[in-house]
């Protein structure tokens, strides 16, 4: 499997910033034993010496089941305690102490809370680095694949209540397992953080979403802040606390609000684009003083849905294509280079670029049966290319990609380029004007951007404007759990982004009709694809 | 039963303010309902409305079972509600809504948690009303009376957990039976504030009490907040909180605390003295500016513990004596006149207060032998001065005060005397300087403060000066119900009092010394006693 562009280094520095010992969640304080000339109270004690550590006005809250052990805990360990401390709000709370020189890990829980699939990121809150990482499939799959059937179920009798046990179920499964495999217990975990979008983190979260999917599509909330864990029915530390990621709408949850995070857009001075590649375009455009977003439907081609052999990256799937502009041959890369049995997305845009570019499709997209010659073939009457015959192929039939997968695609990525100009021009803007270019989701990671270029569904930026963010998703809750002040960021980032309403009006059909060429109708937009 | 002194007009003031409908925790909004063009999630958009008509810029945090709720709760109101509020340090609260013309009761449940008693008043929290008052027995009495025994119980096994049991289920039975009563139910009440001494408070909290009796005196919290009535085991509204009043130290409790709010006198411009009278004096002076306290031992004879004949006050006991200064004779009132069997504080101190200004003792409290002739009696050497002679009494034996009990009643009213012109002279002024002198406690709502300046036990101020409070500990717990951001000014009050420690230093044992003596040895202190 590759990863063409994982110069993530910039996204670590938070986390390096910090020393081995304390950290923005850990804070090594040493109080004075209290005496009759100062009988200060064990609680405002603790809080008067993190608040010079903390160098803060703002309140700060010990959780209340801290309260009941502080005055024996203080004094075993000599009044000498590191705090595990988080920033809700307006007030610093104070989770639990342990002796200064404890070494107890002291964990959080990084949660990518996927409609499909379900990431843990274990993290030693000391020092940020990942403990382990794990997944599971996400089991309201039983209920059912999508949004609107599970929102549905919710209708029915105990159905909400059903779906938020599945996942609390599964989480709290998870995170036993995943405890185990590191020898922490889950009552280490002190700080959870929690990315979906925003259905799932509604029946996570055992809140209503009824009318998420009903004109005028409102969540019950946007921004459920910092909950107790304890609460949600998490089986993790009894002070523990879960920030899940904040929405600002139906159609933008907490997950795309993490990707920006992730990918730091919201504080760089020069504008960049984030987007996340899927059935659902969702982008962002912005910089440190504004974010402007979209969601729009590109269509199920990118993912692969539609070719015949298309199929999830996997063993024996071809990522890779290059077509020798001479001689037409194929070079196929499969991933672990097993015998080819079906194309994932990033192969499926890497062969429309190399036909293209080969001149076997034309700039509609169009198979030229005179130069395609003994690769074509008829199936009920439609026209099919072999990519990779029968006799080659791991199951033994020709995988062949299909005059409608092409005109397929051809639709998807013009939906998406017309997404992207239209977001870009609505701010004055033109995409070459962009500084970074960010693609997310763990498909995003995968497409060679020059063949994504060449195909016209992403502008003609030089190549180091692009670059991948992986499970954005999961990046932004682990960045989220590198500081105890966290939500103040990550509401900010949501309250500063504008939702641009994508009407399909004329102008819009326009746009996309001339995106319906490969690489555009206008060539000077695309000036490196020969 | 008498209160001499019970204009306590003033008191009411925050409560009468309130109107019918709203009050300080109810707050009614009008939601715009949601549009395409306006798709704010039903919590924000509470939150909006809310902000406006709470003219806050505070961060409004929504409860999570509420959340839960909000969206089938604002649309079958039409989106017009009512909230129920409160503030909590930096942010407000909201706990739940109900539809706008719901009429469903608001309450909140005011505690005074005593060491003995406890008493809770049940209040509207819509328009301040009294709906009920009830008090039971501390269930922890049988464990002991006192505090210093239910502290060393706490360290043996689970001791601390029967004691916090013991009087978290006495209140949920007195809650349970108070809303009955008042055709309530518990999930009616939103709010609670709960006044008691540091030990009270740390065991209602099932805070680990054990360093309040050990030097230097450390309780575990000083501010203890607002706090989840669920997670203290109280069995009410769900989203209930529960304001417990802050201490300053061990011997400066909450109900205290209370006890000044309820006073006002850190609103006056002018300087006022409060003393809670009882076998401790807690004693606090000030104005709006600053506040000081102090706490002494002032012997347990000002409660009548140690006369023979000492009781608390109930059917058939005196109350208040005359004793004709010519004749001689006794008028004895007895509480719902029956016959008398004992006599209470304010009794005893009418009565010195009688023999004294009738010459039957002297001004060292020594009873005048050939003044008192017949009344007088031995017993094992000791001289007794019957009250009321055993064919009159109901118990048909002589109710008698001795030269002890004369005595002993003397240095108490000598070091109460000493602590209030100790405290008053550390910031510069004499007792005659103050405007106010507020006098808490049951027991101090029954003294005749004429007797009291008599004996010199209060100093000699117009009687106008003088102010009963009754229950000041429950008047504040309920003063803090009147608003939904108490918590302020309590945190406030609490802020600014200088605690003073009383240093038994030869100065205190001088003017203790010239205190022992009716009124005073410097007798221009007491103008009014002839």
């Amino acid at each position: 499997m590759r990863h063409l562009l994982t110069d993530n280094s910039h996204l670590g520095l938070c986390i390096r910033k910090m020393s081995a010992a304390d950290s923005s969640w850990i804070k090594t304080v040493s109080l004075e034993p209290p005496t009759l000339q100062d009988n200060t109270a064990d609680a405002e004690r603790l809080i008067s010496a993190l608040r010079v550590t903390l160098q803060t006005d703002d309140a700060i809250q010990i959780d209340y089941g801290l309260l009941k052990k502080i005055p024996t805990a203080l004094r075993s360990n000599d009044f000498n305690v590191r705090c595990i401390v988080l920033k809700n709000a307006c007030q610093w709370l104070v989770l639990d102490i342990q002796g200064a020189s404890d070494r107890r890990p002291v964990a959080g829980l990084a949660v990518d809370l996927g409609t499909t699939r379900v990431v843990l990121r274990l993290l030693d809150l000391a020092n940020g680095q990942t403990l382990a990482e794990s997944g599971f499939d996400n089991p309201q799959l039983t209920v059912g694949p999508d949004i609107l059937t599970r929102i549905h179920f919710t209708e029915s009798s105990d159905g909400l209540t059903r779906l938020n046990n599945l996942i609390i179920t599964g989480l709290n499964r998870a995170i036993k397992r995943i405890c185990r495999s590191t020898q922490l217990e889950a009552a280490d975990i002190y700080t959870l953080s929690v990315a979906g979008n925003t259905t799932m983190t509604h029946l996570f979260m055992g809140l209503n979403p009824r009318w998420i999917i009903r004109e005028p599509y409102i969540p019950a909330v946007n921004k459920p802040g910092i909950l107790k864990a304890d609460e949600l029915g998490l089986q993790v530390n009894p002070a523990a606390r879960v920030l899940t990621f904040p929405n600002i709408g139906s159609y933008f949850g907490g997950d795309l609000i993490a990707g920006i995070l992730y990918s730091k857009i919201h504080r760089e001075p020069d504008t960049a684009l984030l987007v996340d590649v899927g059935t659902n375009a969702e982008v962002v455009l912005g910089n440190e003083n504004w974010l402007i977003a979209c969601a729009g439907a590109a269509g199920p081609a990118l993912e692969s849905g539609v070719t015949q052999m298309g199929m999830m990256a996997g063993p024996g799937v071809v990522d890779r294509i290059s077509i020798d502009p001479q001689t037409r041959e194929f070079s196929l890369h499969t991933i672990e280079d097993q015998t080819p049995r079906g194309i994932c997305g990033s192969g499926v845009i890497d062969l429309a670029a190399q036909l293209f570019l080969s001149g076997m499709i034309d700039i509609r997209g169009k198979i030229m049966p005179a130069v395609c010659g003994k690769r074509l073939k008829d199936v009920d009457g439609l026209l099919h290319l072999v990519v990779v015959p029968a006799d080659q192929s791991a199951t033994g039939l020709d995988l062949t990609i299909s005059q409608a997968d092409l005109d397929s695609l051809i639709r998807s990525k013009a939906a998406m380029y017309t997404i992207l100009e239209t977001l870009t021009q609505s701010v004055g803007m033109e995409l070459r004007d962009l500084a970074k270019f960010y693609v997310a989701g763990t498909f995003g990671s995968y497409i060679d951007p020059r063949s994504a270029v060449a195909i016209g569904m992403l502008p003609d930026l030089p190549l180091k404007t692009y670059q991948a963010l992986g499970n954005s998703s999961l990046g932004g809750a682990t960045l989220a759990l590198t500081s105890a002040e966290s939500q103040a960021e990550i509401d900010h980032i949501r309250d500063r982004i504008t939702y641009l309403e994508l009407n399909v009006n004329q102008d819009f059909m326009n746009r996309f009709s001339a995106a319906k060429f490969i690489p555009h109708t206008d060539r000077t937009l695309f000036p490196s694809v020969r």
